[in-house]
Formats: structure tokens, sequence, C-alpha cells
């Protein structure tokens, strides 16, 4: 830490999920898609092994970018494509947010720490008790809103509608909505179209989850030409060129994967109701969910405790040690196969909390 | 313009070379390698597909970081993986540096940029008449000094010598210097290896010049493991998956294929003498140069009338409208047959040059 300057030494930064490199884990712990990616994406990976790869991607991922615009059906002018959400949200609060933002204080906890990189103070606003955004406390005059829809780690979605109400409000006031969609595929409604109409609603989009491609880093953000052009600045003050030849070719090969992708995402939403029945039928409380996990508890454990017996287990889950999420998990939904270990392994839990309550 | 905040408002970005997507240019503007990667690279891309791509890549990219190690003989854990080395200059300047920062009048453009990122005031220190950088000029207290060795867009290297003296000067005031090394492997002395002496040296490598994967967006940098912990934090504030599957591990392919790059860059260098031969006899004025560009002026022209007339014969170069260089241009090495095409171009342009001076 001799040479660390002040903004690493005193910003906490984000802790990626557990990535372990031996096989043998029945993996639930980072929100990937169990199935691998479509056919065509595996032939445009070993296509771009002809591509010129000695030269430089095209910065704008104009091939990605076409292909992003016909699948949420937007002018391609409205496409921002980058190395993944992540990097794209960073872009983001950098580029289009004022101080102060505001954010619920349950959410992707990615979101406090671009705040503080960029300096910029940040205000939440409580969940309802059962974990349900109220749109109400996001009408409030500031530089910037923040929303993840369905929101994470709860994987409650809010209706359109309910979203747009918020847009509405700031644009009044001149203030970027950032809607992060990264889980809008399964099962929630999304506000993509709605760039048109909102010149200050930009949603972000990442292809890691619903199209199975976490490993390629590959995300889009929607929006305004302008608001677009904004985050291309910014880009271009950290690196040009951030999205790879094989990235582009690739996540726009699975945009266009739609059939393919829309029977995995129909087979994951079963998988998820199934397993959330299950658990409910075996004691566990579990939230409802639009995404493509689980946000559950078992009365008389924490999450840190649950996180550990499933381990045991060889099965990764994710906690929080934070305030309100504490005694939770966040379970992804895997492969039929896999959520019924898991279901058997939560069932037994279940079991062995209710005779250790009773004793 | 009406959602941009103060930052992306008040800072130029970069502007990277024009990249055209038709072919038909002779393109020797951004300073890529005129040759394919080596064929065990196609291969692991290939191979690639067949990877876990539904899964995140491995944050710490240890494969690649690996390969790194073993390729500048340093412990794995000096390596610090990321997705191109202008990310990791972005990361290093935002992590490592203090104000003021201080580097040289004429160097890689993108650095003034990074540092007003970060809000880092900035010294530069004058190179002399004839391109090359003092060493003294960098021995004053500060909080960072950034050195590219050998120097962009002049292509002259300091000895290993010069530069250690500017480490050591500034190890003894705790101040961070960084050493982009893009270009070293075109004939350029590395201090990598002196990254084990000296705790305040980091030095940024790419794989886009030397082992022609601009495509693929490959860097790492060597240091001290307490820079490489601050340069995680820093990228852990932004984005953990920064460099893809693929790339991790077509980067570590090639860098291990030593033998045919050394090749390849064998050829480069003896195309470069051979090209700046061949201009200074026909009376252009040529640095020297230890990198893969050529660095030149056209008595009686400036750098805007000289890429315009090699533009129109399809033949891409750089020019900068900036003090001391505006009437310069740059040059990439390309195939010794793209050079030769240059060379009668450049050769006909300082023809009908004298013609116009003596008419």
């Amino acid at each position: 830490m001799k040479y660390w300057n002040e903004r690493i030494s005193t910003i906490e930064p984000y802790t990626p999920g557990e990535q372990p490199q031996d096989s043998n884990w029945i993996k639930l712990n980072t929100n990937e898609n169990p199935w691998e990616p479509a056919p065509s994406v595996l032939e445009s990976i070993m296509n771009a092994a002809a591509a010129n790869l000695n030269r430089y991607p095209d910065p704008n991922a104009r091939l990605f970018c076409s292909a992003a615009a016909q699948y949420c059906k937007v002018p391609e002018s409205y496409i921002f494509a980058g190395n993944g959400s992540d990097e794209i949200l960073a872009f983001a609060f950098g580029a289009l947010f004022k101080p102060p933002i505001v954010f619920p204080d349950v959410t992707y906890s990615f979101y406090p720490i671009y705040a503080e990189l960029w300096s910029l103070p940040y205000e939440t606003v409580p969940l309802s008790d059962n974990f349900v955004i109220y749109p109400e406390m996001l009408l409030r005059p500031c530089g910037g809103v923040m929303l993840c829809n369905p929101n994470a780690p709860t994987g409650i979605a809010l209706p359109r509608e309910r979203v747009l109400e918020i847009v509405s409000y700031h644009q009044k006031q001149n203030t970027v909505v950032i809607v992060d969609e990264a889980y809008v595929e399964f099962g929630a409604e999304s506000v993509v179209r709605d760039t048109e109409q909102y010149d200050n609603l930009l949603v972000v989009r990442t292809l890691s989850k619903s199209k199975s491609i976490a490993g390629l880093r590959a995300g889009y953000a929607v929006g305004n030409p302008d608001l677009i052009a904004g985050l291309k600045r910014i880009r271009d003050m950290v690196n040009s060129y951030t999205m790879n030849t094989v990235s582009q070719l690739a996540g726009a090969a699975a945009l266009l994967a739609e059939e393919y992708y829309a029977a995995k995402t129909s087979l994951l939403i079963r998988t998820r109701e199934a397993t959330r029945d299950r658990l409910i039928a075996g004691g566990w409380q579990v939230l409802p969910s639009s995404s493509n996990f689980l946000f559950m508890s078992l009365p008389g454990t924490n999450g840190v405790e649950l996180y550990s017996a499933f381990k045991e287990r060889r099965i990764l889950v994710r906690y929080w040690d934070k305030p309100k999420i504490r005694n939770h998990i966040r379970v992804t939904i895997g492969t039929p196969e896999e959520m019924d270990i898991f279901c058997q392994t939560a069932l037994e839990l279940a079991g062995s909390n209710r005779n250790a309550q009773g004793a």
C-alpha cells in the first residue's frame, strides 16, 4: 500500500463472486446462464480466427450495434457497445450523473462503488419490508437516478409504467435515469423502446446472463444519441477499443439467435418457478422473481451459515453481510438437474434446521 | 450535450486513428503489425469456442499472467492483465499517481487525457530539438512520472541505464514511475526485469504491436505486487472481468510463440531500416527509430499536407496539428511490399516538392 493513492486507499472495491477454476462445483453464485451459447455464436468465434486480428477492432463496434438495434427495435444510433455492462455502468456514472445521485438501499452493490469512484455523493431510499421499490421515493430532485429492474439481488421487477413515472418526472428536471436491465429477459417489462420518447433514459443491458456469454464480455446501452455520444467521450478518455473483434462478432450472433435463446429462457423460467414452489413447500421464504435467480432465507439461520452449508456440499451460492439482507442468499437458476440437487440439499437443511429449532 | 456532465463537457477525449472498414488501403496509421498472429494463436481461438463461455472469465487471468511472467522472466505475482494497455494506463494513472505528475511535452497523446480524467495536474518537460528526452529534466519532485520508451510518436529510445536513473531518483521520493514499453520489442532496452529491484517501477506492455493481436485487446503491467494490488483495486471499481476468455487464451499463446514473432520482428526491423535509408536518400528527414514506425518530415511541407497527399493515394498515415510536431507524419512499418509502394509515393512527393520549391 506504499504507493497507493488516496482514491484506491479509501474506496472499497467490488468483490466478484468466486470463480473456482476446478469443475466439480454446482455454481449458482454469479447469475451465469447454465446453457452454452447458441451454435451460431460458437461458429462466429471459429470464423473470427480468420478476421484481421492484427488490426484494431472497429472502435464503435458497428456490426454489434446493428444487431443490438435490431434486437431492441431501436435505431442503431441509440446503441453504445462495451466490454460488459459493468464497464458501461462505470462510464455512464462518470459521464451522465451529477451530484447527488439516488438509488435504492438494497440493489446491485457495484452502484455505490461507481459513485465513489467518480466522487458522486449518493442518497439511498429504502425498499419496503418485502423488498419492493417504492417508485414515489425516487421522485425527488437529484443529479441522477440508478434503477436496477428487475432489481438485484431481490429479483423483483417494477412494471414498465412505474419505471416510466420515474423517468418522466426526472425528464422535467433534466436528470438522467439509468435503468440496468441485466435480467430483464427473464420476465420483466423493458423500457428499452421508451428511450425514443424519453431523452433522459439510458437502458443498460448485458449478454452475460440471457445470452450465455459471460466469458466473452459484451454489453450495450440504449439511449438518445446525445447520451450515447457522452458515453463515447468518456470511453475515449480510458480505452478507445473496449470490445474486441471476437466479442463483436460473437455478440452480434448471440443477439440474432433469438429462437435458441427463447427456448433456453423459457426452460429457465419453468425451472425457477418449480424450484421456488418446492423450496416454499419445504419451509423456505423465497421472493417472487423476474430474473434468473432466487432470493431466499430460512427462518432461524443467516446468509453466511447457509452459504457455508451449501459450500460444504460443493454448491456455490452468494450472500452479503449487509443490513437488511444478511439473512438471505441469492441462488442462480442452473439446469433442472442442478436445481434438483440444490433443492434436495435445501430441503435437508430446512429439515435439520427445524429439528435444531425443535430441540 | 444536454445531459453531459462537467467531466465529459470539459475534457477533450482521445481520437483514435482511422479504422476504415473497407480494404484497399495501405494502412500505416495506427502502428499495427502487418503480419497475422502465430498459428498457435489462431488455434487457441478455435479451441476457445469449446471453453465454458457461459461462465465469467478468470478475473485475474492467471493463465495469461503465467505466460506473461514466463515471457518477461519475472514472478507471476508481478503481472496485471488488462483489456489492452490503454485501459491499464488509465487504471495506473487513477490508482498510483498523485498530483502533480510529469511527462515529456512530445509523447503519447493519451497521457494528458488520463491526467485530466483523474483530475491530476501535470507539467511537461521539453524534448531536445532533435526529439530526444533529457532524463535530467525528469529528476524533480512530483507525484508521478510517465515515460514512453521508445517514445511515441518519435520512435526514439532511452538506454536502460538512463531510464533507471529516473526510476532510482523517484524511488527515494516514494514516487511511481510508469514506463510504457508498447514498442520495446522493436529495438529498445527493457526495464521489465528491473521491477524486482525498484518497487516504484511499473512497466506497461501491449500485445497489439509486436504480437499482432490488436483486434483481441490484450495488455499487461509488470511491477512489485504492491503496485499490482493497487491496479486490481481500481479495476474492481470499474469492471471486475476486463479480459475475456478468448483474449486470455490467445494472449497466452502469443506470448509463448517466441520463435514466430522473433522472425516477424526481425523482418520488420530490416524493412524499417531499408525504408529509412531510402527516404533519407530521397530528401526526407527521418528520425532514428527503435519502434515499428518512422517519424518523418519533408522540408517545405507540413503534416496535414503530407497526410492528405498520401491519403489521395490510398495510404493512411498519422499527423498531429500540435506544437513542435505539426510538420511531421508518423508512418507504421508494414510489409516490404507495402513499404515499397509507400517509398515510391514518398519519393514522388519529394520530387514534386523540390520542383515546386525550385519553380
